[in-house]
């Protein structure tokens, strides 16, 4: 079975999962599928134009402190941004593009390092170059392409997708028909793949 | 040190964190504060008039399908109530008033089976008597002192402590100044005041 990693470059608790993720899906033995997406159009359906944890700050000072204390527990840094939700769009259209590329967890993860350890604003085209060049890759080539209608598109259906699934929050993890929601379901995910 | 339980007898992941902390906290050798309160004016602040379970319902299908999997992973029966949220109030004042009696524990425990593996509705005072009787308590006296000012008085101050100390759901447990939230944060807050 396999696992598909449902996430937002926005969200604070993907960021622990994206970090994680890779090593133990392989120590299980569980294929991974990276399936980027937007939370916001969800969000907005539920009737929320911010964060949660923005519109309700006693949840959101819990979720600050609770991230401090998972991160601390991984050993991976933590700095929390001076702007939040950052707009991910442009991280994710490159993400879904080519998430079946061989860079592209790496590329994840640089994109998660650059907004929560280094506070860059990830939706600056600028920062996302970085990210790959840093990996070596054709940067300009990869931002054009992720400006085409056809990446477009795919991260459009991609969400839709998330949302006839019955994704309401990231991370998420569906193994088959099974739903798991959150950073603490990782484990619950994989063991349900690899039963 | 210390863990206080803070539980609502109407959510639905304080069901299997109250079957579960009393042999996990003498496990782990912490002692273990019984602290029910209500949730409902918490929610009302957010300004919710429902479970957020019923205002979201994609939330709410995720959760049950999640109870359905912890309590089996638990080997506890869960039946999905008939009505949801139940009012919880009478059996909050018990739980409060009586919090460090011996018998409490069990009291809360029965309670938690009456809604989610009976589907009995708890905010009638017969099936109060009933999960009181069954420990062999003076349910009449124990209900009639829960009609007291002083019941009402003390669960309505420990929902105000519950506010001023952060607390946005349930269950959650506090350990000094920490503050973990949700029936998956159980172990963490534990080997947080085994420390």
């Amino acid at each position: 079975m396999k696992v598909e990693f449902w996430f937002e470059f926005a969200s604070t608790y993907s960021y622990p999962a994206a970090m994680r993720i890779e090593t133990l899906a392989a120590k299980q033995g569980v294929q991974l599928v990276w399936r980027p997406f937007l939370l916001g159009p969800i969000f907005q359906q539920q009737g929320w134009t911010d964060s949660p944890f923005n519109l309700y700050p006693v949840k959101g000072r819990y979720m600050w402190r609770d991230m401090e204390r998972i991160c601390a527990g991984m050993d991976i840094p933590l700095r929390k941004p001076t702007a939040f939700p950052r707009n991910g769009l442009l991280a994710a259209r490159i993400a879904c593009a080519h998430s079946e590329e061989a860079w592209a967890p790496s590329f994840v993860r640089a994109v998660y390092r650059a907004n929560f350890t280094e506070d860059a604003e990830i939706s600056d085209p600028a920062v996302i170059e970085r990210c790959l060049t840093t990996l070596g890759l054709d940067a300009t080539a990869i931002l054009a392409a992720a400006q085409t209608p056809a990446a477009k598109d795919k991260l459009k259906a991609q969400t839709a997708e998330a949302m006839t699934r019955g994704i309401f929050g990231a991370p998420s993890f569906v193994v088959g028909d099974e739903l798991f929601w959150g950073n603490d379901r990782l484990e619950d995910a994989l063991a349900w793949a690899a039963r």
